[in-house]
């Protein structure tokens, strides 16, 4: 199952402060947690964890300030084996960090982020890297129209080169945000969010591949994941393959799981598994990682299936 | 005004992650704040910063256990120039940490401290220091049980010296904890709170020295600052000494003001000032303070005053 080469992810770290509270804080008053972690977060950053943890070798490449943030986070990425060496160091804005607080009575998580102005990677940046490292490059979409610059340089990179060497392209869309649809055509492997399905009116995980399959280009896979019905797919054969989802006894922590489901799906791809193997092996690990705390779980339960 | 020996402020640091929203977070929300801080706090690590701002040679002990929270802290320490070579590193626990936010809308601050289990500092970590450095030892009143027997120590260690060579030593009543109130015979100078004299029955700061000066022993000073009203003391001449508040133009950062004037009062007192001297100056730091964020606006305001 192991290649030589490595699976990147671009996208955002930040950190992640979640304070663990019996009940939500009215405004003005002072309380003490029950709990309080520190965990690093962001999609790509997640996700190249979940990688790491199913025996991936992968690497980050998105922005940090020099900082306590940033030395935390960069502490975290070292201990969970993900390369930073791509990661850009911007001279301006600050590494962001999110306050949230999960409330145990409630089940509820609301969150506080601070955007500190920390320029996104650019095509600029991108180029500086050595293409030849890697077999599969993943992108979070956030800053799209430079996201779509470093894809064609890839697809240029990828245009010297015999099929079995090319590198593979995966794009996220999670947000609704209008820039970010302009990534639909520059995957090879498109995953939609069920927030960006229904905002373009789809019900379901089969509706939403059938209809944003015309968006993708020709021969790419688009996947949606919709939390406790599964996820569906459509590859350029026209067939909607699904897998349920495998819920855990209790639901313990869903932060986190969508990027789960991503990993273990290029994890899957990636090591030459079909497209329903993925989604089922997707569907599993992001499942049963909602009935722990984090991701370290994975590590024992998944590696060797 | 300068002496050789130093200012020593036993007590608590932990970092605070100042969050500044336009209005309140409403419970399972995701919301950005307009700007995020992180600043050390706790009541005798903020003194110190104000006494080294003011120019004072001075030292913090507290406990703090190894990590990135404890990292930003001992680096703003040194930034201050505030020795930190008597703190005491814990093995268990973690360096407290509060989420705080600020609502510009509402002027209201809401706090969230984690606890997590960090042990203070105790009279044998305490016995460990070398009280030939200090001139000057106060107490933020923690864990008070221990604290008397540090003050013991301090008295022993007096004991062998000829009046000009002993340590001053003052003590901080500010929570409304029974335990802590065992500190009022302890101190030559004690610190008492508008909190705590309101719990005892007093509605001003004149009637909170009077009616508390029973407590403390022979020949020490009795001092209650009251916000707007200013200050009050009361030393062994049996009259009472008053400073009116200096209040900014503009109301701006309150947070810490209490250890702002401690440091103000300190500082006059450890420098030969008369007891309304210090008042005076305790409530025109404090006071003017109040009008921008954190500390660092005192170095050019006060420092040669």
């Amino acid at each position: 199952m192991e290649t030589q080469k490595k699976i990147l992810c671009v996208g955002l770290v930040c950190l992640d402060i979640i304070n663990v509270v019996e009940k939500y804080p009215e405004e003005d008053s002072d309380s003490r947690c029950l709990s309080q972690r520190w965990q690093r977060g962001g999609n790509a950053s997640n996700t190249c964890t979940v990688l790491s943890l199913l025996g991936a070798s992968c690497a980050f490449m998105g922005s940090l300030s020099a900082g306590p943030v940033a030395d935390f986070i960069r502490a975290d990425f070292l201990q969970h084996a993900v390369d930073v060496s791509a990661v850009v160091w911007q001279l301006e804005g600050q590494t962001p960090c999110a306050s949230c607080v999960v409330c145990l009575s409630s089940g509820s998580r609301t969150v506080i982020l601070s955007d500190m102005n920390l320029p996104d990677v650019s095509a600029e940046d991108f180029s500086k890297i050595d293409l030849h490292q890697f077999k599969w490059i993943h992108w979070e979409g956030r800053n799209a129209d430079e996201q779509v610059k470093m894809i064609q340089k890839v697809l240029m990179y990828n245009s010297t080169l015999p099929q079995q060497d090319r590198i593979s392209m995966s794009v996220e869309i999670e947000k609704i945000r209008e820039p970010l649809f302009q990534l639909f055509p520059h995957g090879d492997v498109v995953f939609v969010s069920k927030d960006v399905a229904r905002h373009f009116g789809f019900q379901s995980g089969e509706a939403a591949v059938k209809g944003l399959y015309s968006r993708v280009k020709p021969g790419a896979t688009l996947i949606c994941a919709w939390a406790e019905k599964g996820a569906d797919a459509l590859g350029p054969d026209g067939v909607v393959v699904h897998s349920d989802a495998f819920s855990p006894e209790t639901l313990v922590d869903t932060l986190g799981a969508g990027d789960t489901f991503n990993a273990a799906v290029i994890y899957t791809l990636y090591n030459g598994g079909t497209l329903q193997d993925a989604l089922i092996f997707g569907c599993k690990v992001a499942g049963r990682k909602c009935g722990f705390h984090g991701y370290s779980g994975i590590t024992e339960r998944f590696k060797d299936e």
